[in-house]
């Protein structure tokens, strides 16, 4: 007879069970779906004609020592190279202030593993990234939610959300989040900085998109405004290659990145030596400068145009953000709006999104809402789907 | 007034404090120091000739495919070519059957995540290999200690602890131990097979050395005899790059590697492409099989170096592993040894080891153990560090 080994599962994997978002990416994934589903960048931005050039480079440059078990902090190259690109996002460290992580999703995991204990207040967006929620899940966060508009986290709800709740910390995405694609505005980013800088809170800016900006002018980061309060994320997955696996970290000042890397040191050691070098001949070689207008010229027409055909095809009792950038955006219909019908019938005519309850602590939040992503599609094809999706809202 | 961020830390992290080893590296790592205290391969084993043409198959192969986001179970051309590879340690699976983790940590880890609760016990060997109780440790469990001998675990120790502690699971380094050198005999193999199959036991079988031998014959891996009872993983760490940081795993059939994937989803999305696509490509080429031979070669000698060095210089009254193969050995000085005392002064002669109570789960054991690393220096610099410490020991 078999054994169940699930009879050992820790009651901490309940908190784990929730993979309807994996169902809906595989049937998004199907051949013939036109997918609005995802979030992955599209492969024709990756600078494919260089890679052989940047490796000979990793060869040259480090040799065996790219090869090697490194330190768990990260790779030197990466972190020296990184002090300039983060400036980017007004971003001011020493190298010895980056830390390396496997993705953005390996922080966001060490974060919950040193901080969160079952029942720990954790304040997040409402909607916030999903990804975000998977990580911290397992180690049993009291989601509280801080209310969000079309300029991103409202101040007064966090501020009260502080003091009624007492949030280990806050998590924000404020620049073209996922899912809402919404970017915090200055005048709200320097309240916030100011509010947890007062009330001595800990905040989480994991800032993936930044750097896709197609119109508009460049915010800061919230790090730069409070750096002993911000612990600051960002990842070359959506710049350089998400299959690297490769982000970076830049904890307040403080033993705070020290326990990170405590924690990262029993998960995984250190990330990949390979994917760390190959990002650190990348920035260094300035291919990465080189190549983000071409990222950005090849995302901005996919963005317009689905704004385009919401315009003409969407109802005017819905409602959608209208980023400058990022990957996503996000629409609310009016009450009495079905996402499930709409979902079901969508793929029926082979068109996938993502039902934006997912999104949300609170999985009674967000029913008449859905995320859309305009990154991996052509077109014409983006197009034709948003008008289908239009046309079976209007047909009901 | 900068904030002290620390007051947030969970209680967890408390199990996560112990950082003496990675300062024994860190003293073992300056310049002019014989370090026998590492756990790293040679650099000179990596195929650096002919990583190049490695990296030109991925492209030609896979293109973009290995720079995307990918499946979290692994990279299907890896888990394909690992089928093959895996039948040399006599683990039989589908490619479906194997899981790809961020080195063995990455697996260690998530399987902290999903089976261990505060005060669950655990059964490990005493010694164990420190990076599982580091993996293991935020999980909160107790740890039961498996009595060993010259032959590995001692199966009547091991069913005592079954019956008496009712372990979540039992985790055995089964051959070349680390921090021992020491392999489990077939029929004690036979023996543990029967009794966690009789107990319904889930054991974790950790095999990272296997390939690294250098004498004597094949043991086959515990998971050959007890399939649904054996958890099993290892790692390309030591015969191709370490840096790659990708490991394999078979976990037994049923919902359990369910489980690991949904872990790891939340800890990384997934081990970096790149990485796992470069492995694929050195086992697809039949690179790893003809380069092994070759580490062997180059280790083999390193060992005996070692053992002949001790046999000259240690005095009679030590014991140590005469292991046939792995990257360590293990020596025990009687009554009365000060290994403290002998660190110190070995590191005054500019050679380190690591002292061996840092492997037991029970800090007041091995007081007179240390475990020796034989595969990343020269021949005549082993030979005379084994003689410095032989002289440090006689001489008191």
């Amino acid at each position: 007879m078999k054994p169940d080994f699930t009879r050992l599962l820790d009651p901490r994997t309940e908190a784990m069970a929730t993979s309807a978002i994996r169902e809906i990416l595989k049937v998004a994934n199907r051949p013939g779906m036109t997918s609005l589903a995802g979030g992955i960048p599209a492969p024709e931005t990756f600078p494919m004609d260089i890679l052989e050039h940047v490796f000979s480079i990793v060869l040259d440059r480090w040799g065996s020592s790219a090869f090697q078990y490194d330190l768990t902090e990260g790779f030197v190259p990466l972190r020296e190279a990184a002090v300039p690109y983060l400036r980017r996002y007004s971003v001011e460290t020493p190298a010895e202030g980056i830390l390396v992580s496997s993705g953005s999703q390996g922080l966001l995991d060490a974060i919950g593993k040193i901080l969160i204990g079952p029942g720990d207040a954790v304040a997040v967006e409402s909607p916030t990234y999903l990804g975000a929620l998977q990580a911290f899940n397992p180690y049993g966060p009291r989601y509280v939610e801080i209310e969000t508009d079309e300029m991103g986290a409202i101040p007064e709800s966090l501020e009260k959300l502080i003091k009624e709740d007492k949030p280990k910390f806050v998590y924000l995405v404020p620049t073209f989040q996922n899912p809402s694609g919404r970017t915090l505005t200055i005048e709200r980013r320097q309240t916030i900085a100011e509010i947890i800088t007062r009330h001595g809170v800990l905040l989480v800016e994991d800032d993936p998109y930044a750097a896709l900006r197609y119109r508009g002018d460049t915010v800061p980061a919230i790090k730069s405004m409070a750096p002993a309060h911000v612990l600051y994320a960002t990842t070359f997955s959506k710049v350089f290659a998400p299959g690297l696996r490769v982000g970076l970290a830049v904890p307040p000042p403080g033993e705070l990145g020290t326990w990170l890397v405590k924690a990262k040191q029993g998960t995984d050691l250190h990330t990949s030596t390979l994917s760390q070098a190959m990002a650190a001949a990348y920035l260094e070689g300035g291919y990465l400068e080189e190549r983000l207008p071409l990222i950005c010229a090849h995302y901005a027409p996919r963005l317009d145009a689905m704004l385009e055909a919401m315009e003409e095809s969407f109802p005017s009792d819905w409602s959608w953000s209208r980023p400058e950038g990022g990957m996503f955006l996000w629409a609310e219909g009016p009450e009495g709006t079905d996402i499930p019908d709409l979902y079901e019938k969508a793929l029926a005519r082979n068109v996938a999104f993502v039902p934006g309850r997912y999104f949300y602590a609170d999985p009674d939040r967000g029913g008449r809402t859905m995320r859309l992503n305009f990154t991996n599609a052509d077109l014409d094809v983006l197009r034709k789907a948003v008008g289908t999706l239009g046309e079976l809202i209007r047909n009901g």
